[in-house]
């Protein structure tokens, strides 16, 4: 049976690769790389590196462009809407690597930012070609480090207080849905310094971007007193370097 | 100054820890384990083979005993109680710290399973022991992989639906505020099979025991169907192995 390894590979550290992932990667033989088109050199750079440094044989690297993304239709609240692009999205995607595995009888992998189980469609891609049935393999998972464990790595922080939950959301949930009360709550993708939004004098953040990279950039403090630090900062930084990864923890204070 | 490592070594696979972690662990000289008389021997025995595999130079391990936690205090909706009895079984815990890193002037490092950020009490330890005042030291944090990354690994699964949140939090915050409809609910440190005390009809369960080791056992389907068989399979591992780790996540379907 064919075989293709999902394989996480941190948040942008190469040395956050598990030796699980290394082991995965020497079994690979073509890499899919799917959308490298969309991103950032800095990131297909780490990527190579962390193969040039652990794989130890050949392989190949098989690119899939991204298909278009209609970005027209999303809109705060259209969870319809918006779920029904990505869906379509995700199914030119699948036909793509189907069309590229179904030519290979080699072990296929795909390496993944962070883990594949948050906020990462490769599984469902990959879900998606076995239900169309035209390839036949089976997949294995490997972890990796994931943007909030590196962001409390980079605070030394424990992500929430004693015996409370986490709650793990987006920058568009935040606005929609307004900060809960007793839990700590990690935004990701939000580009748009939803934590503005949040009312409040008793909150806290911390917040990150290019976490485990050269370029780590660390804030925290009362949210109404850094609030604005961090977005200038942000501004800063994206306009030196042409895009930004960013994600934070807010909590209110007792 | 002296420097300390807090370095998590993933949930029970050998191959779970990171490049990063295997750098940090050959740079200390001193390993303090805190509580090892309650750990389970099989847990002892990955860390010790961790360390066999990858510490290239002398080290030595030194054993803090946990000091003993009043365990009659805490109960169900007690939070105040609950939270000064680990307060106080926090700060005997800093104090056998502070006292073995006071006497040497060597590296340190403590191995954390999982990742120090989540259900963990290691890094409130090390700062107690900072405020204290009496030694100081700088600390690092090294993060790791966690057993909610090894069950979505091992059930190949993505945590959330598209764009959705994730709650994690424990047994008895499930039992005291229930499964929230809109979203995906990760619990964790639950001994009492909680999911048997969640209504509804809808709900899916992915369960996952002894995750990344030998005795990996998963369970997924829907919760009314599937929740005796994780209740009986539990208790036959837990009477056969003497011990059982486990953690689950909850989601209505649509």
């Amino acid at each position: 049976m064919r075989k293709l390894f999902v394989i996480g590979i941190g948040a942008g550290d190469p040395d956050q690769v598990t030796v699980q992932a290394i082991k995965a990667l020497r079994q690979v033989a073509v890499f899919f790389v799917i959308g490298k088109g969309s991103e950032k050199q800095e990131l297909v750079d780490v990527r190579t590196a962390i193969l040039a440094e652990h794989a130890d044989q050949p392989y190949r690297i098989v690119e899939l462009p991204d298909p278009p993304r209609d970005r027209g239709v999303p809109a705060a609240g259209a969870d319809a809407a918006y779920r029904e692009v990505v869906e379509d999205w995700h199914e030119r995607r699948a036909e793509l690597l189907e069309q590229a595995f179904a030519e290979t009888d080699a072990v296929g992998g795909i390496l993944v930012w962070g883990d594949p189980s948050l906020y990462d469609s490769t599984l469902r891609m990959v879900e998606r070609v076995l239900r169309r049935g035209r390839v036949d393999f089976d997949y294995e998972v490997i972890p990796g480090i994931t943007s909030p464990q590196a962001l409390a790595a980079g605070h030394r922080m424990v992500l929430h207080d004693i015996g409370e939950p986490v709650h793990v959301t987006t920058g568009r949930r935040l606005r929609e849905e307004g900060l809960a009360a007793a839990q700590s709550t990690l935004v990701m993708l939000d580009g748009d310094c939803s934590f503005t939004q949040v009312p409040g004098d008793d909150i806290h953040i911390w917040w990150g971007a290019y976490l485990g990279m050269p370029d780590e950039t660390l804030i925290e403090g009362p949210l109404r007193k850094v609030e604005q630090e961090i977005v200038t900062r942000r501004a800063e930084l994206r306009a030196a370097k042409g895009w930004i990864m960013d994600i934070y923890l807010l909590r209110h204070t007792r």
